[in-house]
């Protein structure tokens, strides 16, 4: 109802940036509007663009000034700020330039960490395993005491991926040395040493570029096309109808068709002489489009897994980090052994994935590089998690998620021939255009009007705000948003 | 004469760290020599090791206090001080807490630059593209105007190996839009959309550890057991003998041996339905045994790339940043052209890789991730870059390198039963023991005189300091590699 009235004070009063009736809870250090100057890109973007030190101009949506960016708001070089609901590609955990990292920076004790990056697989620092205690372990998931760091989403899958093959070859030779044919063929590429094993994925994930996670990446052509791949299962992902608690027989029907399929896949891919060694999952598909299961689905589907004696990881590179409203997606399924490996990324601003003791590998050298990880991100993620704490910001999420999702509702009530689907958990949230050009028409017009947001699959937008946006914030989108629509045709 | 007088004051004094006779030139905010105090590990490394938030103790050489350390110095927890010449797996360029990179921290312009990591694919910051100007671009390889930025030699070496494929598609197919068929058989890893492309790599050969690296890689089988990989060609890599200069014939012929099975491979995979689209190699093999090539034998590689049709790529995640006393490593062949592709990592702070415009792939988001690297890195690599031209770090690395293998000539001469094989370009050298035990011990007793050493290949010791590196240092390592090696048995 308070909602629907700022819809309707807005229809009446035209486009404005800011509802005027929300209450104001915006930390102080932090802009309270959009302010736009310019159609965005705007003419110095256009000036950046012909610098020959720019190499890649074609995925550029704007240059930012990161120094004048504030909380939510991202300042482009033209002065334009912008409510910035996608935070990087959902990798800023706090907003721009939080107090709490900017002292980070300015500890002279921290110096050192930053100016020295160890290889931290054989000469850590002194205080890493303390660091690691009060950042990375304090928030394990459940039934996991161990994680190992990387520097980036891709890497942490690649090396989760090898930490469930050898897991699992070791399984299967009964923990004994491996012959000397294994060591000699595995230097040539070839099996026994470089076994037939696979990964199962499903349609619409996305786990990564490099060519071991590309081979379970299957959300756009774009990412995949003229890049060799292994022959590994592909499942099916539920197709779920929106809202969920509307059509709760109709998916759970579409979630046992695609759980049975999985099963199918593993016994034909034993049979191929490729065992499944590992399920690998998101607990809400994003690049691919914000695709939903239910809880019930993903206890299944842990439960295949362990049937079949294959590894399950959970992808939460960028469900990770709070933005669902737990900390982890997978926390809303209610396992007390919910993986055997997750993965993160993103907004933990370190890469890396945490295993089951079971996982731990055999020997040491075998999950290795140079840098292993960086410690000054961990510095960083300390400070996150003391602000994720001591502003409560995972109910700040559920709350401002709360609101955005039913602004949704209503915006697609009200615009059923441009919008459908809404869909979200906490801030995690997105919505359907009827089609590919209106929904990146939408996303013009809002960004020139001060709202910036990302898209995903094939016609979503996706809101991926910071976990530092508040309801204040969640009525400025709805404003901005339904001003477009108003407009829209 | 003036190093064997060293070691003849050396032998005649018994064990002492530092050459009363040397020269200093060590920079002020250096120490002068290293200073032991226990063993190493010590007791303080032995109870970190027992702490719960160690994760994979096995690889553990010993703990740092790398706030105490400086250039060429590393401190562990104990209180020793060692002559590092091992640099965190070669990946510190101008010592431990140098000046120059301790002011990038204290510069309040930085801040930003640290506290909000930007997507650097679409949000680029303003000064993205001068910054690149003055770091990477300011010492691109000869025929390179083009670099992409990535965080890590694995991710660097992945995304190098996917446009070459894209680039050898694109060509296959004369620049045409791809086919229905590729854009949906690519969805589901089967060609044509994946095609069954190979690249063709070296016995030997490090490019890292992530699924498609790891294809390329046959340094040692702990790498690659039980890890599944692409039936990709492996040629074998010149064995030389040493020094280069005695045996030149000899090696002439082992060289063209390896580059007439080159040129099979390429045939003989190409018939088999699986052509190979680039040819990667390290200009010296450094994980595999530190294995030197002549200037020919890459000059001709290079043209069997370009007469198969073969994108040609050099991997100077080791070689590159002046350890050989050239900026890289290929500047030794003297060629105009010298590769399709650079990658880098490392000694660099940040990874990523040059390409020739030719290989630019032809559409946004076919090489792409998240963060794209980090521009926090490219701070400072910019400050590196000015030390090097600044110190003439390049001239003193080709100095200390001269002196460093005139010493280990000079100590294989006096110790035949223990040392073979000393090799080098610039600092980057390295030894053979007898076998891998006596490395091992040499490297243990070195170490608790305060020398710290890496190893790699079988029985290889090898040597990677940093650049500031001087002849001053070069005879303490010489000093104390001299006293354990009379020591030694």
């Amino acid at each position: 109802a308070l909602l629907s009235s700022y819809l309707f004070i807005n229809f009446a009063l035209g486009s404005r940036y800011v509802s005027k009736t929300a209450t104001k809870s915006v930390s102080e250090f932090e802009y309270d509007a959009p302010s736009m100057k310019t159609a965005v890109p705007g003419p110095n973007d256009i000036q950046l663009c012909l610098s020959p030190g720019l190499q890649n101009v074609g995925a550029v949506h704007f240059f930012c000034n990161y120094e004048e960016s504030r909380g939510n708001y991202l300042v482009d070089v033209d002065g334009n700020r912008m409510l910035d609901v996608y935070t990087q590609i959902s990798s800023i955990p706090i907003g721009y330039n939080h107090p709490a990292l900017m002292k980070v920076m300015t500890n002279p004790n921290n110096v050192s960490t930053f100016v020295n990056r160890p290889a931290l697989g054989i000469l850590p620092p002194e205080n890493f395993p303390d660091k690691l205690i009060e950042s990375l372990l304090s928030i394990a998931p459940s039934g996991m005491r161990r994680v190992q760091t990387m520097a980036c989403g891709s890497c942490s899958n690649e090396n989760a991926f090898k930490t469930m093959f050898i897991w699992y070859r070791n399984k299967e030779r009964g923990y004994a040395n491996p012959s000397e044919q294994e060591v000699d063929t595995c230097m040539i590429n070839q099996s026994p040493g470089c076994p037939d094993l696979s990964i199962l994925s499903f349609m619409g994930a996305f786990h990564g570029r490099t060519l071991g996670c590309l081979a379970t990446t299957h959300s756009k052509a774009i990412h995949k096309l003229d890049i060799p791949s292994f022959d590994w299962p592909i499942a099916p992902f539920p197709k779920l109808q929106y809202p969920l608690e509307e059509f709760v027989r109709e998916n759970a029907q579409e979630e046992a068709r695609c759980l049975e399929e999985v099963e199918d896949l593993i016994v034909k891919w034993r049979q191929k002489g490729k065992p499944v060694a590992g399920i690998v999952i998101e607990p809400i598909q994003a690049e691919g489009g914000d695709n939903h299961a239910s809880p019930d689905f993903f206890s299944k589907l842990r439960n295949i897994a362990r049937k079949h004696g294959c590894a399950f990881h959970v992808d939460e590179v960028q469900t990770g980090g709070g933005t669902t409203g737990k900390f982890w997606g997978h926390e809303h399924w209610g396992l007390d052994d919910p993986a055997d490996v997750v993965s993160f990324s993103k907004k933990l601003l370190t890469g890396g994935y945490y295993h089951r003791d079971e996982l731990k590998p055999d020997k040491p050298y075998r999950i290795f590089n140079t840098w292993m990880g960086d410690p000054s991100k961990n510095l960083f993620l300390s400070e996150v998690l003391n602000v994720i704490r001591r502003e409560n910001l995972l109910e700040v999420v559920t709350r401002s998620g709360k609101a955005l999702l039913q602004g949704l509702y209503t915006l697609q009530t009200q615009y059923p021939h441009i919008l459908s689907r809404a869909r979200g958990q906490g801030t995690f949230c997105a919505i359907d255009a009827c089609n590919d050009a209106t929904r990146d028409s939408i996303m013009i017009k809002a960004r020139n009007k001060g709202l910036f947001m990302g898209s995903c699959g094939e016609k979503t937008i996706r809101f991926r705000p910071a976990l530092v946006f508040k309801e204040y914030h969640v009525h400025q989108l709805l404003n901005i948003l339904n001003d477009v629509l108003a407009e829209h045709k």
